[in-house]
């Protein structure tokens, strides 16, 4: 397939821009931060860092150069994720034993993998084979989303060392203080009707984002601004832990299980309120978006205050044409903001900042089609006992996200800088 | 509110229609085979039969009836099954370990609270108090609901025991014999559109499925039989079991996990596949419904025969005008059936036999309201990690279904009757 | 083997004397409670009554009677224990799942092996085959270390009912009322050196008691009580259970973990301490011995009173020539009594009431050999991970005890009648 | 307490000496190899450096030194293993967690107490307060046992690696080959009577082995040599590991659970056996020693053998004049070895090579008095659920083990270097 060679161009500089960010981010860590895994859901850094450049090695590599020669044969088993269908893998919950490589051979590694691809488009230039292009789009996207996982992994084990290491200094050059008092919250309403969503058009998007297609939806309403800290507080004082009443039968479950008494990080001190972030244990402020609450809290929170989360659908319908602008990973606050001078949509903060639980579980469009292939394992057979989250975090790349683009999580999973907008009826 | 003599006649006559076929059911078993729970999920017989008389004594009875003397404190906490707003509980996993009472004292109960709601009844007459007809109407198809789980959880008892004893004699009353071949399966189609579900009208329906309200359903396809032993035989020998790529996520670990190589039941001997029935083993009739799969197991089937499953919408509209005629309790077969003689319409069985598995996640619908009071708890604090399932089966009251009916397990679940009717897309 | 015809007439009287007393125990519960199995490691006492037969059966009637028709081939593996070397058997944390056989036909089971035993004896007379006699007799001893099991396993079951049923109503014909109180606690000095311990002689004795052997002990004193539940509060109130420093590491682990703070079976009210027994609930006799004391517990109690327990043969050698009387099952108190008038010995309560912990794991004694066969695994194969107790309990039948024998259970089980008793250095 | 100038020197001098050896141990290291924790078992190499460091720094400079300024006031809580009664202490198998303090740091840490040890011995001079030259002895013998587990760890956690990662290279200056034939075996006959045991006279040992004690021994006999793989080879060929007569109960059933079918590490391949040790996987010796096997495997061997395991005894009074020579950690094979050429008394391998497991359970000693305050915790709150080892192995220092050293680990545990010596009776 003939591509013109400016779009070569092009893609070969985003895949150097691209790469080179998680080099930047695992910068910051000493080597033996790089091999930990403090529970089975997080990944060791170094292991992000591999599997990223296994996934360009395996499906572009190894399928579309017949010279290329693999760097280590064994990385097939150790960095392969999930893919089934492409052959067995190491244990998930068993990457933090991985000490070799090393740092120093992982490097090794990206650098060969980025020399075979750049090759690669150098070689065939504007008769790039068909289906390349497309495929080290989706490793870039694929390595977008390791990058966010890489800073919300360290950010966990860093919470379970009892001296709270700090990933970085707090940066300076936000154009966003993080005292910025939020305005009024207002609800936002919508007349509903049969609405279309899911992505259609140019540009990249996941399978699990197509087709585009119809729903219904009822007239509702959708709050201006994430629920703060402050406004979670007050459930937390209300009793909201303590009172089954606002739970769901899994989520109550869990809370006396695990002995919930607030969102993940946060600790009370004798004055007051802390939170453990990525540039170290801080005073908790009261009016940035609350975050790292499960579905199970979101849910409750909501049920409490008397509204409900939006569905995905309502959730898309209403943010559809907000521009793409917020606090995100190009800012390194690597923490939700207060501030909210980004966008002049009556919506605030729909981008960035904190992912939105949503009510909606998480499966297939209508008439979808997974990708051929192994990749077809990338998104489609995680649909069940997830729920969806929209809208991208404070460690999310800009260029990642969009108002199609679904994340999703199990109901009980706090680790991800999750928060909530909530919604209503209009009836 | 004044309701007519003669409705509540008829109330008083189901009442006891439908509470002395629970003793009915019991009374084919032995007094040590109601105490026992050969796993979590099932209760012991003697505990459905406390617990629904527990139901009719602490909604109506302590509620309606200032004079009214509980028969024993103490059971407020024994056999209450999961009402949080309402106080403490046995745990569910130890139902087991309840010896006492005895089921003489059981008995007593029942007939104790009989009589309490048949004098409330009486004395009240045509001037019930509000609420009460609703709530006696309740209670009866909550005790249709345990109906069905006492069988299905005798079952799995006895399936425990390496001597598999039968629950009772085969039926050979039944006006449909098990060696019927079904006819040729069709692929029903519908165009789809704007259309509704949801319950609306007069008669009985529980709150999970109201309202009524709006869904655009693309076109689509939907079998006319659910599928049988004899095709489900063909996944397992085709390698079904054994080949990731068919499965999701979830259901590929617990394949793993759980060593699954057949649905629950299932054995296979050196003359061929048997499996054990409520009237005991038997050869595997391969013309039967698939029974005792799991939605993984389902949504498996349904990806390597290159087909769906249909949504619960999809369902719900296919089935809303066909009559609810079929393979229930009342026929005392216990099993689901090859014969399919009942219906004229070109979908067969969508009634009785088996429960589809949808690929509906559980969910509110748009604008619903659980029922308020600790009854709000009945339905809609499951509403997470479930599947919906619809149409009843061998074991569910003809009584107690609708076209609009949702049940709901967890996706690993298999000792219901659960079996697999498959859809399609047309485009 | 000739045995004269007197003796065979005492073993059939014998056998029906003890067989009958399990029947007698367990004609005081009802049917339901003689399936439940509330953990892993009680059994329902309707499997110990089929699991003695079984014994005789499998280990008498199937060897030495040729003719021998099996009552039910598929007992053999539902009420084989532990006893690899013939065949496989029922999980033992799931026998609380066979509802069947019913209790009738466990009756009807006891009623055809007894039968056979009854007419080997009388068929071969004096001319019994080799080794029966010794089969019967371990049979019969085995019995017994099942009607205790029972009643001990019956009070573990009912403890987990939240309504506390009763065994049995208390015992009015007691020769030893339970508000006696004890006389003043002595230490009795022992000078030790190379002594024997073990069984030699006429009359039975369980391998694992053979053979008698020589000991080096130093000189010791050893408690002439054990220690009762007033002296155990002591160590409570003064925050035993609250103090690593007492405590074995393993014992403080399951201190931690399993959230103890007192015997099994007490509870605190709010007007004072209660335990519970096989006749109730009752307010707690200060003046009985502790029991139902984990290994861990009495060696915690034992350090912090600035003691010791006492080694097995310290305990042997102390209590060799005391006369078996004291406080056992054959009395019908079911729980250890606060009066002491059995022995003249300055020594009191060595055996009956509470099985006293050892210091001592659970060895072989030098040059020991198991028993051949099967039964080599009746004792040998728990000599691992287990702590010996000594002198029996009330609810040890007074036939089955010795000087010799030995107990054994795992350092965290408290479900046992296990007390304390203590001892001490004498340099 | 005056020492003399000379026995200050060699302290220090010793003290340095050992203190380095673990640092040149770790060297061998890259530093995410320091991080890692593949089991609850075993311990980061980091953690290992750290705490050794902290022993000296919280039992002797903080309490011998009223100036000292701790370097972190962290470590208290981080590097405390297991002492209670000084305080809480980091979870045990949360050690892999702390990729805090880095290595860089631990090096600082070990300078800085190093230091204070030295300066404390030069300042005090013969004047060193009461009991700090026992306190660096049992430091520096601390440290001596942690070398042995950081390569006995780091063993474990490479063999999780599937690229089976070399520690070092294989020595080549050993004066020792692994090709070594061994002599033949013979049975070492003993008589026995009253004999003493345990630690008495000048020289360092641990509490656990005090007093010496008189024990009755009878006559016995003791193998020359260890089992070698070749011996336990045929164990396996014979079908050892699916006999259940062989095994003790709880053995039996370690070995189904754990799917046990030859020793630790070991792997068939099509050209037979291989070993994996700490210079990389090789092909199994059937010479050398077996390695790597718990007590369960290594009682079960010597039952199905027809003999036993010493008792820890047997195998003093065995060995008690045999010199301390042998395959240590010394000879940087960090291998058990098959060549025997060290000692000319008849019992070879006494001392070195591998651990050898007795059938006795780590119990006190009569009137044995462990040491004073938190140093008391040392050893023997672990008194229960273990079993004795004896004799050293090939990462133990021949500077650190005796004749009446007793390890000690649970019957379960294979990840140490242990192995079978064989006894039996005379009688």
């Amino acid at each position: 397939m003939a591509i013109d060679q400016l779009a070569v161009a092009r893609l070969s500089e985003q895949f150097s821009a691209i790469r080179s960010l998680s080099e930047k981010l695992a910068s910051k860590l000493q080597h033996e931060d790089t091999i930990i895994q403090a529970m089975p859901d997080v990944s060791p850094p170094k292991w992000h860092l591999a599997h990223t450049t296994w996934f360009f090695e395996r499906f572009i590599l190894k399928e579309k150069n017949p010279s290329y020669v693999p760097f280590n044969p064994n990385f097939d088993y150790l960095f392969n994720s999930y893919y089934e269908t492409i052959g067995s893998y190491h244990p998930r919950h068993s990457r933090g034993v991985l000490s070799r490589p090393s740092m120093e051979e992982v490097y090794a590694y990206r650098n060969y993998v980025n020399e075979g691809i750049v090759s690669l488009l150098k070689d065939y230039g504007d008769q790039l084979p068909e289906g390349v292009e497309d495929l080290i789009e989706i490793g870039l996207q694929h390595e977008q989303q390791h990058q966010e996982l890489l800073l919300t992994d360290v950010k966990y084990n860093f919470s379970c060392n009892p001296m709270l290491p700090s990933y970085t200094e707090p940066s300076t050059t936000s154009n966003h203080t993080t005292t910025d008092h939020q305005s009024q919250v207002n609800e936002i309403k919508f007349e509903g009707g049969l609405v279309e969503i899911g992505f259609e058009g140019a540009g990249f998007s996941f399978d699990n984002e197509r087709p585009r297609h119809k729903v219904w939806l009822n007239a509702y309403q959708i709050s201006s601004h994430p629920v703060t800290n402050g406004e979670y507080l007050s459930f937390i004082e209300a009793g909201g832990y303590e009172q089954p009443e606002h739970w769901l039968s899994d989520g109550w479950a869990t809370v006396k299980k695990e002995n919930w008494k607030h969102p993940l990080y946060w600790r009370k001190a004798e004055d007051g309120w802390y939170t453990f972030t990525l540039t170290g244990e801080k005073k908790l402020n009261l009016d940035e978006p609350v975050c790292h609450v499960s579905f199970y809290e979101a849910d409750a929170y909501a049920r409490w205050s008397g509204k409900r989360l939006p569905t995905e659908a309502e959730w898309e319908h209403a943010m559809s044409s907000i521009p793409i602008e917020g606090n995100f990973v190009e800012e390194e606050s690597y923490h939700p903001i207060a501030g909210e001078s980004y966008t002049k949509s009556p919506i605030k903060k729909a981008f960035g900042d904190v992912w939105e639980w949503t009510s909606s579980p998480y499966t297939s469009y209508p008439e979808s089609k997974p990708l051929e292939g192994a990749l077809g394992e990338y998104n489609a057979k995680f649909m069940c006992n997830q729920m969806v989250l929209r809208g991208g975090s404070c460690v999310t790349s800009k260029l990642h996200i969009r108002p199609t683009y679904r994340n999703f999580f199990q109901a009980d999973k706090r680790w991800q800088f999750s928060g909530i907008r909530l919604a209503g009826d209009l009836t």
